[in-house]
């Protein structure tokens, strides 16, 4: 089960401190990006398409139905069917973020086949949910970007019921998805993958270079 | 068509703003950069020369006419030569933004000789006016930098009236010009090239090094 | 002696604007860190296990005994018995706190055998306590990271009693031990440490390339 | 002339000013960096030593005599003789600014015998005064460290006779020192070189790399 879920009122209040965070970090060039959460009732609230997500007010956040159809008119993110499929397919999530950072962008890039990206041995994987040790390996899922969503989401959701399952997954020269059972615990899998690929790339700087 | 042009005091507002945002990335040191805004009554609002961009009042911005020329006894700045000559050749752009940030700098210096950038296959590429899709190609024009303002015009001019037209160019040596129907969209253009070029820096530093 | 030691209201006001400070430059990532004070009672107030670092109040602040023992009913960061180990044993520290940024775990995953790092020659060496000239080396400890608490204190005290000792240490992997007197020579010796970190990275990437 | 000199309520505001942006670009970590100003007494107002550079309040600036001698029984910065030396030689320096970046400190580093940072071609350099196009080279001289100031002092002074005098000198391994009228162009001197030392780094990740 999902946390206990919010109201549009509270879920609205929690994606716009989201996107100052995001945005603060980096991870919301542009309008990019988009951020949802369940509501009580069924519902679910997601941002509208195109706002900048440093400056969002409570008016930016909109509703849509479980099949990611708008329920007052507004136009959503164009990515509302990846957040849909997330929800209709794992009931225990209750807020869907997406990031955009550049390094995380270049680390899909950089391997443009892996079908994957594998981080071992560090102890923030703990923040990830149900990883108790750093002494692990988690695989996070990349596949190939595309402007038809079913494809994507056709391609991600047969990788999603891996056990265990992947807590996120990165769309390759797009970004990353994250989730949880609310959004405080969604962006600390954002949180903890950015942080990660960012050591990554401070690592390779490091190697391969006079000590 | 432009946007619905802004008065003196909405342009003044917004540059501020922008400037503090600007600064807040490394886009804007040392005084460096200037904001143009097209007004509803035919002039130009514009930085004056030499604040600094991170704590511009309004009394920062000034006036020109369409040639560029002061209005209000002031000096603006040097550049402001290649912010008319984009009002005047596109009635559609109603800002104009130039940032000044390392890495835009530093990759027009990497390629001393190269006409251009061409950034492929980002989702990010979306945020540009009239992209609709990631499998694309955009490449951003470099021109080489003059102390003579006429001169830049004159080079980048032409390059302006490619098919589709770029979205922003490049100085080599000295930033990024982007532009937009009103202050929101240059700033959307300016945020995803400098993020494009972040990105590609960031990839470097993946690939080529052990994995 | 440690400095004059706080009351449990002082100490929950400094841990509060550590957390903030730290989250700001990426040492906090996905609620990591804990940070302790040693209080004028003989108690250690520490963080609460999990909560997010540049969001703290004074209720994410709990007190543990000399033994790292929970006394008001919460549950304590998992790594209390690394703070509990360093009172315990050095009664002029005051203050402990840990930070987890992306260059200070991806040194110590570069060289995956090395048991220390070595600094030489930066004038910022005098930000360290004891130390007054930059012409000198300091060797912070790094230790193999692991899940049993005990392991890591066992394996860090007996170097701890090196002359001069280490004003910090390294967990392969994980991040940065620091501590002083108080919290405000804690917070300096961790800024310090970050920050040679930091510039050792830029160093690499300024060698080795075409000058 | 120096500009207008202030008194030392108006330095005092500009320091903590100061303190507070470079403690944000992470330019004085763990105390590091002191800044001074002329005033209309012909008493210098500097740092106390010690104090945190992003937290300073109008009591941590002191103020001492021409030949750096405290005045009010405070302990300056140890490198006050450092200020009083480039007041004394230079009638039209109002302030003096010393920054300690990362990346300002790995340049010097990275070439442990180069008298100087030689940098062409970058619009930025018309930011420092004095100079008008940016088809031109500018030499930032570097010298040793030592914790004997008046080597550095002895060692830098003949070297701001050049003419055109440099705006700026570093001290290996240690920081950047600039100058100007007064606060407002010492910042701006500070800030173009800290830039221009981020965009070398920066031109190094695109160079050498694939393209």
């Amino acid at each position: 089960m999902a946390a206990h879920l919010p109201t549009l009122a509270e879920a609205r209040s929690a994606i716009v401190a989201v996107g100052r965070a995001f945005d603060a970090r980096g991870w919301a060039p542009a309008t990019s990006g988009n951020y949802s959460v369940r509501l009580d009732d069924g519902r679910i609230a997601i941002t509208i398409s195109g706002r900048h997500k440093g400056r969002l007010s409570e008016d930016d956040v909109m509703t849509v139905d479980a099949a990611g159809r708008a329920l007052d008119g507004q136009r959503p993110s164009a990515e509302t069917p990846l957040h849909a499929m997330l929800y209709a397919g794992h009931p225990t999530i209750g807020a869907v973020l997406h990031s955009h950072s550049a390094a995380a962008v270049a680390l899909t890039r950089a391997y443009p086949t892996a079908p994957g990206w594998t981080v071992s041995g560090h102890e923030l994987l703990k923040a990830l949910p149900g990883i108790t040790t750093h002494d692990t390996s988690v695989t996070i899922p990349i596949v190939d970007n595309s402007q038809d969503m079913g494809q994507i989401a056709a391609t991600i959701r047969p990788r999603l019921l891996a056990l265990p399952p992947p807590p996120a997954y990165l769309i390759r020269g797009h970004g990353l998805y994250g989730w949880g059972r609310d959004v405080a615990e969604a962006e600390r899998v954002i949180e903890a993958i950015e942080w990660l690929i960012a050591a990554e790339l401070a690592e390779r700087g490091f190697a391969g270079r006079p000590a």
